[in-house]
């Protein structure tokens, strides 16, 4: 056996992101990941209007590559039996469908554990398997608004806002992939399969964990602030206008940030002796150290950092990101196009095992793709396929 | 067995938050996680000064509640050859520690799979295990410098900002989690341990990743907007001065939308009859919803959109999640003091499994507390532990 997920088998039906993710790990890591879309509901991924104007669909191949494809008309009892039949060999499920609509396509818990007790059922929700809201949909924005991040992202003046990036959806889905694991490992150990619940807003306050937990405890609620508070931990521009941050709060790199700034004197100085009192004329600092930062350009000061071992980093754009070693190192495969033009990159999967890495298996699937070959694969005959494509009930997307 | 990790031994020498939350997740659901310091190296975690005003540590407690924790000084032969000993019949290592010095502690993975090829290795690393700064010390700041979310945060007009919370070093505890997790499945299914590394920019480029891909794929880079491009995926004040989210983009939320905010007329006025048109107008109906939206509280506005099956929530700060009824149903859990007092809440662990679930076992520990306990456990008598303390191989802090 290769790789991790090697002879597992996970049947999806999700949209969008977060639900659609842990597929893309555990293919990396080799499960046979097998999406499920009725015709009249594909993935609205697939045809997102901001990522339309590629040859093909960042978005969808992103979050879908390596998967396999089958176009299921649920509301059908013979594709609805179909899919049971897939169920009774598979291993996990995985969803970030509501309730109410995995209630409607008999496609609960309750449903298929009775077919499969053994398999691992994953929701991805909005807002926990509890309370009056388990059952709402959500979106990623929605997540990063109930979940308190908002409250503390952006400057004092403006509105609350969201991270630059759809991190609850990717929060939740990593917390999914962490669930669906923990359970397959519960099941090789004991044999006993389960339901599991990762939602937007327990991905959130999960990141935020020890910054609420102060919270509760304090009762101190944390505001918007212009700026970080303290100058040491913090973003400064360069003579070449780039810009870069530093992180070294602890007491062990000030007499070497002393020293490389050339500022000896600040080591006495009893403004910016201690941690504390740095706190405490954090703007005083700021503004002494972004008028040094401003003299020599980003890339000498990284090296003068690094040659004294200490901590400080580019502020990467997406372009910097193409272009930066250790992305090139670690983190981009290259996927084959099907139309045999250059190879495509890809951010590569975040974990990197040393026996048994992770790749990027293929593109996403196109709908439907692969429908004839997972029912032939699950034991039906050409004729019975025939018979359901008669009914409607798999096959062309309406 | 009860728990998905009941039975697994972790060791833990880690400090802060990427290399210790991993710990907490699998000792929350039945780790065994025991976590190493050295007399002159205890976790600065345990006394950061912006979380030092409160009876108990937050910072601390939220990310080594339900750990063990025992002092080693692996500078001392005896104490490493102590060390050694446990690793025998661990299951887990994990550090956040840098390679070299993992290398001079003399607990890199060539020695330590030496001892117990079973081991999985984790190390939670800055920018990767390939490349010129695989060795390099990050934080969390850095992590969201160089993976960059910082350069599509925040205004366009000010710096580049960071998001409100440590995204970084929690995004690269999950991405751990599930890379520990992962491997401990590959074991239990071929008896075959390994290494594996998940750093701050990998969890970066993962929580970003279909963003990036586009970019990489358009050769466009995202700006920093001075707000998000949708009006019906967006933030807004209602009357009580509260904030609250929609994410509503897809076509068939329009028809109900414009009928909730009685604008019938919207669905026939082409600057907003279609997801497209709605783009281009953004501002114009970002200003006609905000005009409306202040007539009615937020309250108002969540369960007029709730009743109509829409997408919207409230903007939470720290305070109000401790009173929003999905946090209390899913995400809370209480810990007993030490000192008797009330209880305390903290932020549970995200995924919520329905035969296993897991919980917090307890407050962080104390420096050494376990040491002796863990020592007799792994077989050492009373007099050798007596000789190591003499030594001082073990025990007090400096």
């Amino acid at each position: 056996m290769g790789l991790p997920f090697e002879g597992i088998r996970v049947l999806e039906m999700t949209i969008f992101q977060q639900g659609t993710y842990p597929g893309v790990m555990l293919a990396d890591l080799g499960a046979d990941v097998i999406k499920i879309e009725g015709p009249e509901s594909p993935d609205p991924g697939r045809e997102l209007l901001n990522f339309a104007d590629t040859d093909y669909n960042a978005y969808f191949h992103a979050l879908n590559r390596g998967k396999r494809a089958i176009c299921l008309d649920l509301k059908q009892e013979s594709a609805r039996e179909a899919f049971y039949k897939l169920v009774e060999t598979a291993d996990v499920f995985v969803s970030n469908l509501r309730l109410g609509a995995l209630e409607r396509l008999k496609v609960d818990y309750p449903v298929l554990s009775q077919i499969n007790p053994r398999l691992i059922y994953g929701r991805a929700s909005g807002y926990g398997p509890a309370g009056p809201d388990a059952g709402l949909g959500s979106m990623d924005i929605l997540g990063q608004s109930r979940g308190g991040i908002m409250s503390v992202t952006g400057p004092p003046e403006g509105p609350p806002r969201s991270a630059g990036a759809d991190i609850a959806d990717h929060t939740g889905a990593l917390t999914m992939a962490f669930g669906l694991t923990t359970a397959l490992l519960h099941r090789e150990r004991t044999g006993e399969g389960q339901e599991v619940d990762a939602s937007l807003l327990g991905g959130q306050l999960c990141i935020q964990t020890h910054n609420i937990t102060y919270s509760w405890w304090s009762g101190k609620v944390p505001p918007r602030r212009p700026r970080l508070p303290s100058a040491t931990w913090n973003s400064y521009e360069a003579s070449d206008g780039k810009w870069f941050s530093i992180g070294m709060n602890r007491q062990m790199y000030w007499p070497p940030i002393c020293r490389v700034l050339e500022r000896p004197e600040w080591l006495t100085d009893e403004r910016f002796e201690s941690l504390e009192s740095r706190l405490e004329h954090a703007d005083e600092l700021y503004d002494e150290l972004q008028s040094i930062f401003l003299r020599k350009t980003r890339g000498e000061w990284i090296q003068i950092f690094a040659e004294a071992d200490l901590l400080a980093t580019p502020i990467n754009d997406y372009h910097d990101l193409a272009e930066d070693v250790q992305v090139k190192e670690n983190y981009i495969n290259y996927v084959e196009r099907p139309d045999g033009g250059e190879p495509l990159p890809m951010v590569a999967l975040p974990v990197i095992f040393g026996k048994t890495p992770g790749w990027v298996h293929g593109m996403a699937p196109e709908f439907g793709q692969h429908t004839e070959e997972v029912l032939l694969e699950a034991g039906f005959e050409w004729d019975e396929i025939a018979a359901l494509r008669e009914e409607g009930a798999i096959g062309a997307r309406v």
